[in-house]
């Protein structure tokens, strides 16, 4: 049991009765019967202050009204609004972020908590969403959160039940998901995955704020969005990302690389596709300080034959030389890609993100979540940019990535609501290094 | 050899002429000799451009002009002042970090190089130490560098001769130091850590920066920083410190705990002494909301008998639930550290570091280096607080950290140039969860 486990800094946790009592009352929990659970875990929120342990009684403020888990030293109360130094910042927003007690998240909490992605004026709450087998590595973790004193790191909690942790959250960062068993493919991983954004789908649908963005990173992260896409029927299908960010940074310093510039200078990179090996950098369009890239990089075999071969292999040779795959550049990519929804897009350049293709300009097959040229104005929405070019060579790759994701969606028919699922994927396309 | 085994998205690795040239003519370096070699690595400085793959030749900036050493996409040149984003940045910093390929290291240099640490107007070249056994783990850190593609981050170069890495630094942050092997107590790891930093200390007098800040993390830090202050007379005493800011930053937290308060109510807490279990953690002089501690945590027995325990036993609870150490929270109190140094210090506030006794005002014993409050105007230097109340319990307890120093100092003697050593450390005082 983790409360016997507790450390000795944490005078006594206990499990914190208004939040026992909410387990039951909630209406919407009650969808919970359907959903084939986890294991139950009656003590899994944390509150390691007793109220007779509470010193200096502090007016409760209007910030933490009907909060009802916490871990540590974020059970303890504070009123943004009282004090001049915090008095202009913007009101808390939740994040959840799941596989919170892996290499990825433990780069991407200490970002979020620093305010590098969400601004310096914007506290945040954190909301780890763990299993039970990490729920001792998520107390780690929400302790080094404690010992890293962040101002703008207002509320931490930790769970594994998603109908918890997702509650009133506006933004899910899904980074968990299980890694493929020896000898597993793609197909595999697609339905043992798929179950659990199934779950997280409906669980968001449920209990995240109306507008929730969702960022899916756990692999095959563009057919998992799908899925929990579909079971959040009361989202905004529009709101809901696969990462692509990753290959797109990659594709740059690549790119950076070939034509001898720094990287700041290569602009509209767009990933086509799935994340997968049919993936599409597309070099058509992209940019060199302002010039097309065709201009500058004149090496066609290079940029056709090659180029996408090295972008795709950077996660294994990572993996080969640094031991373990790549989570420091991931969880940097990941806030990229945050940033670029909430932060307007610089004029004339644009980022990639796995969206829904309802609606596309390009004639991608609608009804997948695809890979696109997006923009932003800051408002953590986006459009796709209209004016690219395809020609022939662009066109039939992006007709491969399509027919893997239309392959991919036919798998998981029996998670997205569309009946029984009749999988015929040809190939293993995972990415090299990739779980 | 590394060159052979370089990742298919680095055309051609070579070692750079001028730098091959630079190991035999710079008259610094006829130093080595007298130095006890570690094998030698003719090509570990790699550059994966050659000079015929540039394709756009970029007009060579003052920015990197006597630019030897280079890594991937940082080996491209670039002109700041060029530029209206970047022409009103500072000039480029050099910064070295020891054991880079560690994991404290993964999530330090990323905080570097994303501007968090040293302001979004200051460009940064990176260069990376690390050792023949960790040499491809380095490279994998600075391909995820590139991936990160960070606009701040202009030159990243790794090696694993001090003498080349350390040149024309301005910040030395040495992280890497040899774990206890089993049975290893503190006397053991002073001497074998112990030489690692007197070299280290020569290659900093010899090469970097006339007024380099050193900061110490490799344990045991206080000592560690004394031989390499000695190893390195040309560099102030007063630019080496040695890391105590994580235990600064637990102790706030379970003060807050205690407190019942949110942890930026608390400020003013000293660790005195030694990073070691005799370190004193200081609530005397600790202030809750600006009042005195005691004045709010009225439980003494609790203070004097249980918070110091708890702050100590921090990193073995956190490796027993995490599964390894606490490299985020570390990470984040080396950047605490030198942002206490380059930023004001916020008015009646102060903060922790091991730094030279010599001129202290508490009665301290000279010539050791030993954590103590400091104040600093934001350049880079700092002042001790004067006005700190000292009673008989923490007299008590200085007095025993100080005699701990002092005891390590003897360990030592043949490393700082005292003369021969005498090692008669009473009890192993490492941290529990330490290396």
């Amino acid at each position: 049991m983790a409360i016997a486990e507790l450390s000795p800094s944490y005078p006594r946790a206990r499990v914190h009765p208004s939040s026992l009592s909410s387990r039951f009352s909630n209406p919407l929990l009650s969808r919970r019967r359907f959903i084939p659970l986890r294991p139950s875990r009656p003590n899994g929120v944390l509150c390691s202050i007793a109220p007779n342990q509470i010193q200096v009684p502090v007016a409760t403020p209007a910030d933490s009204a009907g909060k009802k888990e916490c871990f540590g030293v974020f059970c303890t109360t504070y009123d943004l609004k009282a004090e001049e130094k915090t008095k202009s910042w913007k009101s808390l927003i939740n994040i959840a972020v799941s596989g919170a007690a892996g290499m990825i998240s433990n780069h991407l909490l200490f970002k979020l908590a620093s305010g590098e992605v969400f601004g310096y004026d914007q506290p945040i709450a954190l909301k780890l969403l763990g299993s039970e087998r990490s729920f001792q590595a998520l107390e780690g973790v929400a302790m080094e959160l404690e010992d890293s004193l962040y101002p703008l790191l207002r509320e931490v909690s930790i769970g594994i039940d998603p109908y918890e942790v997702f509650q009133d959250v506006e933004w899910a960062l899904l980074i968990g998901a299980k890694p493929r068993g020896p000898g597993m493919e793609r197909a595999g991983l697609l339905d043992i995955n798929g179950q659990i954004f199934a779950e997280q789908g409906k669980a968001l649908n449920a209990v995240a704020s109306r507008n929730a963005k969702v960022l899916v990173v756990g692999n095959p992260c563009n057919t998992n969005a799908l899925i929990c896409m579909k079971n959040a029927p009361n989202i905004p299908a529009k709101n809901f990302h696969a990462l692509t960010r990753l290959d797109e940074n990659r594709a740059k310093c690549q790119l950076a690389l070939k034509a001898g510039v720094f990287y700041d200078k290569v602009s509209n990179v767009t990933i086509w596709g799935n994340h997968s090996t049919t993936q599409v950098p597309d070099f058509l369009n992209a940019k060199i300080d302002g010039r097309p890239l065709k201009e500058v990089i004149n090496d066609i075999k290079w940029l056709e034959e090659e180029f996408t071969n090295i972008i795709q292999n950077r996660g294994g040779v990572l993996i080969k030389k640094w031991g373990r795959s790549s989570a420091a550049s991931t969880a940097v990519s990941i806030a990229d890609a945050i940033k670029s929804l909430i932060t307007p897009t610089p004029e004339g350049d644009w980022f990639s993100s796995g969206v829904y293709t309802n609606g596309n300009p390009y004639g991608i097959a609608e009804d997948i979540v695809f890979s696109m040229p997006c923009r932003s104005q800051g408002d953590g929405d986006y459009e796709l940019v209209k004016d690219v070019l395809i020609d022939d060579f662009l066109l039939k790759r992006l007709r491969k990535t399509e027919a893997e994701l239309l392959a991919e969606k036919r798998c998981v028919g029996h998670l997205t609501g569309e009946g029984n699922a009749y999988c015929d994927l040809p190939e293993d396309t995972m990415l090299p290094g990739e779980m």
